[in-house]
Formats: structure tokens, C-alpha cells, sequence
């Protein structure tokens, strides 16, 4: 079984969204890690056009009609889970939501067991969150059809870098050459990791700005600059990416105060006054306003693009269902 | 944002089904104080058609092909989100369903974050219930698409005073000039609300029979007769509408005795016998057989409308999500 | 209203699978009891040819356009219930889910009058799973669409037989003949019943290998042989289907340490040694892997058919709800 982390494709295809040519040749969407410039260029070329269709009354195609989609979340999620959702639903698929707190988990069936029954449903794409680092790749191995990473962990959520890339291009033209600052809980964060990996491979300066306690032990390898403090760390910034601080994955003793967290690491127009002029504020999403993010900059009507960052997520990950469905469903044609 | 509640239109339009024809002029259903009576005949009229098109075995239509409806439920409910979601499927549109207890709300975000992240998806029509009376209006200044209150608080529940009408007019031909008894636990039932909203503007006579306890400190305003007895409240009725005794909203101290409620409140036949001999029987559901009504009286078959309620609910949903979304699919059209 | 158990038509019909041949005489799906062989041959017939379906890529057919399924589970079942939401879908039908803890029932409502409250939304199908006995039954009697049941209680769960007995027959050619052991907790398991019913119907041999503690007190009216022992229980049979321990439906005073349990009654090699060389190794899921069966016997790819009939049974759904809503389809087409 190909994927994306352990075997890149020898001779890459060019980035393309024309109708019909591979361009992605993956079969499934673990991580971020380990792939193309052109492909994400690819992926983030398909995801534009899908942004016009769902700025229209009729947002329907029928590409996947016929597919099946499971939505497979052993975590809770509003936003990852619709969005998916809305996505193949606007592409035509059928979809089929799993929250595990109403699976069979509860009566002790494994995760393999649970994927390897999903699988003989004969699912085109399955779509997985899970708590566990590595948990979506073990399931990978196992199914017919292609996963998609909706988050696994700590290790990564690649259709959050995706959006957010897909945001950052249509505001500033380019990703190649921003200096982009990730604030925050990135100890704890799937989203920081996704896009650290995009936004290095895709040409960006990624600096992490975060307190020694919120950060992993070993980062050296990553690539980024590293600040402890917001206004060096934010200083002449294209791009300023809060990330949420996950006070549920947090120990007790570890907990900071969240007084204290917001005097020195929640954005506000303070700190955020060292950044360039015109600098992007972005969140993944759902906000801990008053903790990492002060209310009136969340809200900003001209530099926050939080708004569009959810409105994105539809787009690629619509994106994501064409471009892994593409070979199959090229297949089936040529019958 | 035009509001029903805010800005009546200054000349009403006539009130007419035909197709493509804007009968209905505002952006949202909120509530039914404010609606004209050809407002609310319009959306009727609609709903007949619609009664007919479910009793066939092909129930669908693809008149809202592309478009997306969330059901954004902050409150349990199976009739209600059942019947918005048949009635959106039986359109043609995609429907996705989001439960409080499942949504990021568990982590802290608030109703106006979410309100705002889904609209960034481009839902078309959002349908909400939260237990805060005038919620629905706040999250409906903050949205683009078309919102339908599925129920806030105390507040309105408009499609159910909608569908009451319709069962009303199927059954006895007319609303104006009918004697209706609105019996039981008045304080706590925004069906009650709407429905004298309703009923009021469509000129019949409405009458609240209570216990004081159960009655809003200020009634004056709503147009009604007051009776705390149920033989001098039922008398000469043509419709009695028993309500839900919403235990669960209640505070311990004030929970009555449900034996002694029955005995005074509850509809019998004995209680019954004062109204009109072909009196209508209603009630919203869920029922509490032997506290609000006795179970020979809700399930006598010729006088109970109460399946025939569930029935209308799917058509009158039907009709508002046709209406509601009429001017957004014909500037689409007209492209 | 016609059921199966009460009233087997006098004159059967040939077993067939030709279109619009109406072959499943019965309104509803309650249960194998009482069911023609040339009935159940019939549905498996159609249910082959959705076997091939499920494995294309495009699976969609329209043939229930316009019909709406509802899914009332008053207990979780991850499998069950998306394999009926895949076949329904599949099948071009509109899908609602109920799930019991987020309905009406909590408010005290009975179950009829959630039965009688759906029913007057004009569903084609209900599908119900509920934990009593005969409550699916009760509730067919007060709808106007077709009832399938998706077990009840430790009487029937229908289409499991119907999938185990398609899974048998492609793997072995027939039924007739076979010697079937069905092994462990006998008592709680309506799979067991259902099975027994079916595969004494359609002329296989059926032996019950379980602790006298595991058995139904009067088992003689089943005609089946039965084993206390498994290596005696095991000898020469063609199919070995194991069942789950339902720990969750013992009473802790009753409950086998789990040890002891797989010692005597687990499925290993060892066991199995006894029984034919090519003899197939069932379970209907979810697996309590190490209690009532080794990992490696269930994970064996040439004797374990425990994906396949996972697979089978999104078919044999599929064939239920195209046998049981066949007559209202042809009805509404001769209008």
C-alpha cells in the first residue's frame, strides 16, 4: 500500500487540475509531511474552483455520485465533521456519519475490528479522527478505499494546513516567502504540525512563538525559528496563526492561568502592532476568545480571515474527495 | 436585515402559490407576531399542495437541488428536527444535522461563533432551537442565509402554530371566527405563543385556560379570554389544543401534583363534554397520557387531530422552505 | 394487516427475482419464523446481485427515489445501522436516523406514540431495533409502511440470518445438507434463533454447542441437536458460527469468568481441528477477540468469513427494501 510518507513518487507529475489527470498519486491523505510543492499546488488549484460553486445557490455536482463516504470520528467535532459532510454531500457522495460514542467501541470491538468492518461496506473514502498519533495510518493499512487524516493526535490534520494555505494564497497572492508566525499551545497542536510541514515545503518562514512549557522537546528538526516572546516572534510577520489552547488535553498541574497566558501570549492589537501592517490573523477554530485571542481582533472585519478560513475547508476538502477518487473513478469510465 | 418582527412590509403583496411568485417577503421566519393574515394564508396555501405530494409513494422533488439546510439543534427534539429534515430531503436539498452536545459548544465557543463558522459554509437555510428566548433572532443578524426558529425558550415556535393552522383549516374549513381553548401550562410554551399569535391575526377567538400559576404575569397585551376552569373555558369551543405540562422546566417547589393536575386540568371526556360536539382535539406532542390528557380522548379517532399535526408539520416545513428560499432560487434562474 | 408469523399465504408464490415479480408476499420483516423457503431463497437470489453492485464504484440505483427510510434504534449498534443507511442510500432512498437517547423517549413518550408520530410522516420503511421482545412487532401493527426488524430484544434479528445464509450458500454452493454448529450464549442471542429458524427452513442440519447456563430452558421445539462439549459439538460440521458473549445482558451473579469461558466454549484450532478441514468460521460482530474466539482463528483469510458477511449483509438489506416496497412501487407506476 502507497502513501504518502514512505514512498514520494519518483518522477512527479505536474501540479494540474484539468479534468480527469492524476496529479495527486496517493491513494490516501495521511499528512502533510513527505509531500510535493506541485501536489499541494495541485490540490489548492482544484480547491479554488470549488470555492466559486459554493458561493452559489446551486452548490451540486454530481462527480461522486454513487460514492460512499464514511465520517468515521473518534473524537467530537462540529466544524471538521460538517465541513466534510457539506463537502461530499455538494459533490454527490453518499455519507454516512460514525461518532464513536454510539459505535461499538463502547462494547470493546478494536479499532482494526471497527475499520475492517467499515471496509467490507465497501466505502469509497473514509474520513478518520482519531486521539491517537498514528492511529489513521494503522487503519490505512488495513481498508480498500482512501482515508483521510481528519486529525490523529498530535501528529496531524493535513486538510487544516490545506485550507489554511488555500486562505493565505488568495489574500497574499503567495505562500513562497511569507514570514508566518504559529503562536501558541504547539506542544498539544496537530494543526501547528500540518503547517509547519506545508508552509516550510511550500517555501515560507515559519517562526513558533510559545512559551518552553507549550512547546515539543525536540523542534530542531522542523525547520523553525523559535521566539518565547510574542513581539519578537511577531515582529514584521506576513502571517500571525493563533492556535487554540487545549486545556482539555492538558494535565492539571500544567494548567497556566489563563490570566496570565493572555498577558503574555493572547493577541491582541498590542502585540500585534509589531507585525507588518496588513498582517493576516488567522484561527483553526472554535476560539478560546479572552485566552489566545483578545475579541475585537478575532473580529476584525479587515485583517481576521477566520471567517474564510471555515469557508475554505469546504473547498479543499471537496478538493481532497476529487483528487482521490480521481483514479478510481477514471478507471470505472474506461470500462 | 428585514425582520418580520421589525419591519412589517408597507404594501403586502397578495397572498398566492403560484409558482415563483414572492408571497412571502422576509429574509427569515423568527416568529408569528408581526406576520399579515395573507402572509400566513400564503404559506398555507402552500402547504396543502405539499400535503398531497407526501401521501404519494415519490415524495420527492428536486426544487432545492444544491442547496444546504443545517438543523442546529441546542435542544433535543425527534419530532421537530425529524420533520425539517424529511421536509428539506423530500426538496431535494443536502441536510446536515448538528447537536448541541456534540458541537464545539462542550468547548467553550459561543452560539454567535458557531452561528458564524457554519455560515461560512454557505448553508442556505439554517433551522434552530435553543433554549434562550430571542437566541434564534441574535444568531439570525449574523448569518446570510435563511433561518427558521425551530423553537427558543419561551419564545415562538412558529412552524408549529403554522402546522396547527393548517390542521385547523383542513378540518373545519376556516380559522376566522372559531372559539379555540388553549389549555394547561401556558407559561412555559412558546406553541402557545405562536399559536395566539396566529390565531389572533387570523381572526379567531382565542381563550387560555390555566391554573394562575401556569399563566405569564402579564397577559393583557396578548388579546385573549382568561378562565382558570376548564368547563367554563371549554364551553362552546371548536378547538381544544392541550399543551405539554413541561415538567422539565420547572422548578421543584412549583411542581404541581400530577394527579391533582389531571383532575383539574386534565382533558377528559367529562371536561370535554361543555365544548362544541364536534370539537377538535389537538396537541403538540410529545403527550404525557393521564397528566394533560386522557389517553382515551387522544387517541379517539374521529375528534384527535394529533397524527394529523405530525402530518401537516412535514408539508408546512415543506412550504416555508420553499418560500423562504423562492427569491434566492429565482435571481439564480434569472442569471 | 398481513404478517408473516400469522398468516403464511395459502398459495405460494415461485421464489424469483425478476423485475417487479413480487415474491415476499408480506407486508413487513419481522422475523424468519413462519417464512417459506422459496421466500427466503427469493430475497437471497435478489440480495447476489447487490453483491456485484456494492463492488462497483458507482453503487447508486434509483429505484427508491422518493421513499423515505426511517432508522428507529432504541439501542446503538454501529453496524446494523449503517449497513440499512448504505442500502438504503444505495438505493436512492431519503434516510432519517433515530436514535432512541437523543428522542422523545426521554420525555416519557411511549413507544407507540413515537411509532404513531413517525408513521404520520408517510415513511415507506421502518427499520426498528429495540432491547424487548416483540416491541418491533407491537409497533408494526400500528404503522402504514413496512416494518423491518432489526432485532428485538433475544427474539429475531432477520436479516442477520439472511446474511449469514447468503454468505453460507456462496461459500459452499447450498445450504441444504450442512452440518452448522452455532456456539456460545445461546440464551441472550436472537441471531441464534434466527439462524435456527432459517437454516432448519432451508433443510441444514443445526447443532447448539453452548453450557446448559447459555441455553433457553425449553429448546426441544427448535429441532436442533445439542452439545455441551465443543470438540463433540465440532465433529464433521461444515459452518462453525460462534456468537457474542453478551456480558452486557448477564446479571453479574451469572457471569462465566472469561478465562474459564474461552477454555471450554472459545474457538481455537484446537477445536476447530475436529470439524471438516474446509469448515467456515462465522461471527456476526462485534468480537470479543479471547473470549468466545482466538484472534488468529478469526483473522484466518481462507476459513474466516466474518468480513464477508459484513459484506453481504449491505446487500441482503438492500434486497429487503427492494422485496418489501416492491408492490407500492408497482402500484404507483400502473396509476
Amino acid at each position: 500500500m502507497t502513501t504518502a510518507h514512505i514512498t514520494p513518487p519518483p518522477s512527479p507529475s505536474v501540479g494540474a487540475s484539468a479534468a480527469g489527470e492524476i496529479f495527486y498519486p496517493h491513494k490516501h491523505l495521511l499528512g502533510i509531511e513527505g509531500l510535493y510543492p506541485h501536489e499541494l499546488t495541485g490540490l489548492l488549484d482544484l480547491a479554488d474552483t470549488y470555492v466559486e460553486q459554493n458561493r452559489r445557490t446551486n452548490k451540486k455536482k454530481s462527480l461522486l455520485k454513487g460514492l460512499t463516504m464514511i465520517n468515521l470520528f473518534f473524537e467530537n467535532s462540529t466544524r471538521t465533521r460538517t465541513s466534510f459532510e457539506l463537502a461530499a454531500k455538494r459533490l454527490g457522495a453518499d455519507v454516512i456519519n460514525m461518532q464513536a460514542d454510539s459505535s461499538s467501541v463502547k462494547k470493546g470491538e478494536t479499532l482494526l475490528d471497527t475499520a475492517i468492518t467499515l471496509n467490507a461496506m465497501h466505502p469509497d473514502i473514509l474520513v478518520v479522527r482519531h486521539a491517537d498519533s498514528g492511529a489513521v495510518k494503522l487503519l490505512s493499512e488495513k481498508v480498500s478505499g482512501a482515508v483521510i487524516n481528519a486529525g490523529d493526535g498530535q501528529h496531524e490534520h493535513p486538510t487544516q494546513a490545506l485550507l489554511d494555505a488555500l486562505t493565505i494564497r488568495r489574500r497574499k497572492g503567495r505562500i513562497d516567502g511569507l514570514r508566518v508566525a504559529i503562536c501558541g499551545d504547539i506542544l498539544h497542536s496537530r494543526v501547528a504540525r500540518s503547517n509547519i510541514h506545508l508552509l516550510n515545503t511550500m517555501g515560507a518562514r515559519v517562526r513558533l512563538v510559545a512559551p518552553p512549557t507549550l512547546l515539543p522537546n525536540s523542534i530542531d528538526h522542523l525547520g523553525c525559528e523559535v521566539f518565547h516572546d510574542m513581539r519578537e516572534g511577531l515582529k514584521d510577520c506576513d502571517i500571525v496563526m493563533m492556535l487554540r489552547l487545549q486545556l482539555e488535553r492538558m494535565e492539571s498541574s500544567y494548567l497556566p492561568s489563563v490570566r496570565e497566558y493572555f498577558h503574555f501570549y493572547g493577541l491582541d492589537y498590542d502585540k500585534l502592532s509589531v507585525a507588518k501592517p496588513d498582517a493576516l490573523i488567522m484561527h483553526p477554530g472554535p476560539m478560546n476568545r479572552g485566552v489566545e485571542i483578545d475579541s475585537l481582533v478575532a473580529d476584525d472585519i479587515n485583517r481576521s480571515a477566520i471567517q474564510e478560513q471555515v469557508e475554505m475547508g469546504v473547498a479543499v476538502r471537496m478538493a481532497c474527495l476529487d483528487a482521490l477518487t480521481r483514479a478510481t473513478r477514471n478507471a470505472e469510465a474506461d470500462q
